[in-house]
C-alpha cells in the first residue's frame, strides 16, 4: 500500500439547483476524493432515484480486500438496500469513469435506467480494466439498454485519477482543471 | 418468488480420489442444488487452491436482494477472505455454468489462474446474461489470461438448470442425465 498521502484536490460544492448531471457527478467526484484519502484508486459513484441520491460509494478494494469492491458494485448494492429490492428500475448510476466490464454488466443486471460517467473510454487510465474500455457498454444486447451519457465533469474526473497515479509514482500531482 | 418447491435432483458424492475437475465440479453442482432448495436459480461455484476447496457458494440474488449475488461473485469474495487478500493467484474457479460477463470480469480482476465451467455458451439458458454467452471470456485481453476449461459435468449442470426453469413454468422437471 505504501505511505498514505493527502489528496491535493478539493471537494466540490455545486448549487443543488438545478439537480442536473453535473450536480450528481460532483457528488460522485467527492466520493472519488474520499477514496484517495483512504489510499484507494479515486473512483466514486452515486445512484439517483426520483432526483435524489439514494446511495454513494467509492472504491474500497484494499480496505475490503476484494477485487470486486469497485465504487459501482458497492453503490449498486447500497441502492438495492435503500429501495428494498434488487431491481433498480428508475435509477441512474453516476460514476466518475466509464464502468469496467464487470460493473457495466452489474448495472445492466440491476436494471438501472441509465449509466452516466465522467471519463470516457478514449482515456483508458484504469489498469484494472478487464476488457478494452467501452467494450462492455457497446456490446450490451437486447433493448432496453440502459441509456448512456458520458463526459460529465470529465476533465475533473480525469485530473483526479491522473493525479493519483502520478502521486503513486512519486511525481507532483498535476493541477486540477476546472476548479 | 412463488411457492417453494423441492429439488428433484440429488447431491453427488464422488470419490475424493482423484481430486480432478469432475470432483470439484460435483461440489459446485451440489451448491447448485442448495440454490434450488432456496428458490434461487441453481448455479453453484467453488474456488480451489492447492487442491483444496477454500470457498463454496451458490446464487443468492433473491435472498440478498442483490442483482450481483451470483454464485461466482460470492465465491470469489469468500476465497479472498479465506486467503486474507484479494489476489487469488493460484486459485481455480469452478462454476456449473459459463460465467456471465460480470462474473468473468470479476474472475479476471481477482487474478484466478483458471476458470472451469460446466454448461458452455452454446446452451445459453441464463436469462440474466448481460452479454451474449462467452463474449466476455473470448475477449479477455492481455496475457496471462485465466486459462479456461469447459464442459465438465455439463449434462448434469444443464439438466439441473433446465429442470429448475421447467418447474418454474409448472412443468414436470425432466429426468436428469448421467446420474
Amino acid at each position: 500500500m505504501g505511505m498514505r498521502l493527502n489528496c491535493p484536490f478539493g471537494r466540490k460544492y455545486p448549487s443543488p439547483q438545478p439537480k442536473d448531471d453535473a450536480f450528481f457527478m460532483a457528488m460522485a467526484y467527492n466520493e472519488g476524493i474520499r477514496a484517495w484519502e483512504e489510499d484507494e484508486v479515486p473512483v466514486g459513484a452515486v445512484v439517483v432515484y426520483d432526483r435524489r441520491i439514494i446511495a454513494a460509494a467509492h472504491n474500497r478494494i484494499e480496505a475490503r480486500q476484494e477485487a470486486t469492491a469497485h465504487a459501482e458494485m458497492l453503490v449498486l448494492s447500497q441502492a438495492a438496500r435503500a429501495l428494498g429490492g434488487w431491481r433498480l428500475n428508475g435509477c441512474m448510476l453516476y460514476s466518475t469513469k466509464e464502468p469496467c466490464p464487470m460493473c457495466a454488466a452489474a448495472a445492466r443486471l440491476s436494471r438501472v435506467d441509465a449509466i452516466i460517467f465522467g471519463i470516457p473510454e478514449h482515456r483508458p487510465l484504469d489498469p484494472n480494466a478487464a476488457l478494452p474500455q467501452g467494450l462492455a457498454l457497446r456490446n450490451l444486447p437486447n433493448p432496453p439498454h440502459p441509456s448512456v451519457r458520458c463526459g460529465i465533469l470529465a476533465e475533473d474526473c480525469y485530473a483526479l485519477l491522473r493525479g493519483f497515479f502520478s502521486q503513486r509514482r512519486g511525481k507532483i500531482p498535476p493541477i486540477a482543471l476546472g476548479h
